[in-house]
């Protein structure tokens, strides 16, 4: 097999490959197209991390049984605004969908949703579900957690994931506010990024296998951990602890699924942990119907008016002012709606290996 | 009138004092006993910027007649699960914990209870509130907008306040979970201190007038800001910023508050906005009843078992491993109940100034 070059793919040729992949183990065309709209919408924001580049672990994942294709969700427990689901192994992508949807009627009902999931996998970014709230003039709220990665504050060990909050609100004229944020101070890829390019790392991303902080990216993917958003004691990382904390015990204690360091982890290639204190991973979403607490034109309005004022800030020398959460993602999503997607060639590999191995042509724009 | 020296009184006889300055302003019994009792959980708990210490703002503002002391607090708007307060200009203290009770009250009924208040003042802690809905079997969440201090990023003047988030868990036979952190890198009061001292403060905590980083404490407070919560874009500046717009939106857009810069200023020294998008500043509660998403006791034994798994972490060299959060402010708690609180000169003698105004002894220990 020649070496695969980087390529770019329109969005549609991504999400129809992706849709055929899920098929191929039996996923339903419903829930395939689920699924392949969740990855889809981080290629299309620029969130590479998250959109088919992470095809090959759901592909591994379903090919090895440890995702089951068919998922029966279960609803375990209910009132009038909350609900715990358990996912039935299913793909994340079609659970917590699913799951998000709950939240929205809930609220459509009693104002507010809240439910948390249990025996789920790996959702995607987390911004894809508030977005989806946006469409229905609700404030969304998701969560998850992850495989173990982050050090809470004083410890020398990975105990957390990068356990993401997103939460998004409305404008009128303007584009909503989107916030999408890992806890952690940075995302593992920009460690890996650095130790491909042979450079090395800002103090207060990550620490080696003894708790000392690295500067080598090296010392932090053999045995470290990523710090916390705050980075040190000094500067608040036992705030970005404590975030990353409030979003396991959501997601996880509250449905009965694994917490912490007993996280079942996404890639194939990493252990499993020993222990086992629920099942699967969990999520938790929220849906806040804007008309239960205001008026919801009033309130697209003021946020019109409060992305206008935080744009008129005093910028910063050298910088363009503060950007409103939400800004670079858009900007990605109009360039690669035009454009199309730019894979690097370590994806485009991979996506010509499932391309064998299940028949289908891979195909660019 | 002497300098005041350095003295340590009981709780009580501090709780007794707050309630018979808020009497004196025609406060009534009940609310000046409820609001009291907020600042004597901040006197206990340690958090010393937040108790007595803040005594004399509220006497300040209630003595200018910039608070009213006999609110009528207004439902604006209710569903099954939410509802927006109009607080009429009330002290925070004595509003905030009705409008927590409803929350409390709605998540009985409906699982779940979500409130957002505007035309409020500030509230004390944030953690008082959560550790109220721990007593119900809940998980809460407090949240407020306050005084601005903090500047976006790439932003060169403050336009955010420091806009706490509280969440607590409970456990069974450990004690509870209770997060209770502001969303910049640090509170004020760090600057503060450093300022007394003379000495420098590290990089990453607050820039002077035009942006740029800080280390003289003084930058930040002639006309500087604080930083977000990550500090700077590379250690994820951008997440703290997303965090205090988060509760901003929360707090004041959801309920018709004074948002961002807007936010009417807490100590009588600071310039009113000349700007009013709103009334008052804004608080947002919740209330989740654990038994809505699983059974409370089960719940509760998980996170027990959490809390030993976390302790036990492996440490960073020189450290005791991570804490818990909530562990340093019940050891103050534990201290103080036994050893009585030590208030700084400068606060015994902003009450000895009160006790002279209102004609009420000032009893220590």
């Amino acid at each position: 097999m020649k070496t695969a070059e980087t390529r770019v793919f329109s969005i549609e040729a991504l999400r129809e490959f992706s849709i055929r992949t899920f098929r191929h183990f039996g996923v339903s065309q419903d829930d395939a197209a689920q699924a392949a709209d969740v990855l889809a919408c981080a290629d299309l924001r620029g969130i590479d991390s998250h959109g088919v580049a992470r095809l090959h672990s759901y592909f591994e994942l379903l090919n090895e049984g440890r995702i089951n294709p068919q998922p029966q969700i279960k609803l375990i427990r209910s009132t009038a605004s909350t609900a715990t689901i358990d996912g039935d192994n299913g793909l994340g992508l079609v659970v917590a969908p699913h799951a998000n949807r709950m939240a929205m009627d809930l609220a459509e009902k009693s104002g507010t949703g809240w439910v948390s999931v249990c025996n789920t996998n790996h959702f995607g970014i987390a911004g894809y579900y508030v977005l989806k709230a946006l469409e229905r003039d609700m404030i969304g709220w998701a969560m998850t957690n992850s495989t173990k990665l982050v050090a809470p504050l004083w410890g020398a060990e990975a105990m957390l994931g990068t356990n993401p909050i997103a939460i998004a609100f409305p404008g009128k004229q303007e584009p909503p506010i989107v916030i999408d944020m890992a806890t952690s101070a940075v995302a593992l890829g920009k460690i890996e990024m650095a130790l491909r390019k042979g450079s090395s790392i800002p103090s207060g991303w990550g620490t080696d296998h003894n708790g000392n902080n690295a500067t080598n990216p090296e010392d932090i993917i053999k045995g470290g951990a990523l710090l916390p958003l705050g980075s040190d004691r000094e500067r608040g990382g036992h705030k970005g602890y404590c975030l990353a904390m409030m979003v396991d015990i959501l997601s996880c204690v509250l449905s009965g699924a694994n917490w912490g360091p007993f996280a079942v982890p996404f890639a194939i290639r990493n252990a499993i942990p020993t222990r086992t204190v629920g099942k699967g991973i969990g999520h938790f979403f929220g849906a806040m119907r804007i008309d239960a607490f205001i008026d919801a034109e009033a309130f697209k309005g003021q946020v019109d008016e409060y992305i206008r004022v935080f744009r008129a800030t005093k910028p910063v020398p050298g910088t363009g002012g503060p950007l409103i959460p939400g800004d670079p993602e858009r900007q990605a999503e109009q360039a690669r709606l035009k454009e199309g997607v730019l894979l690097l060639p370590s994806v485009v590999e991979e996506l010509v290996a499932i391309s064998a191995k299940i028949g289908v042509p891979l195909e660019g724009t």
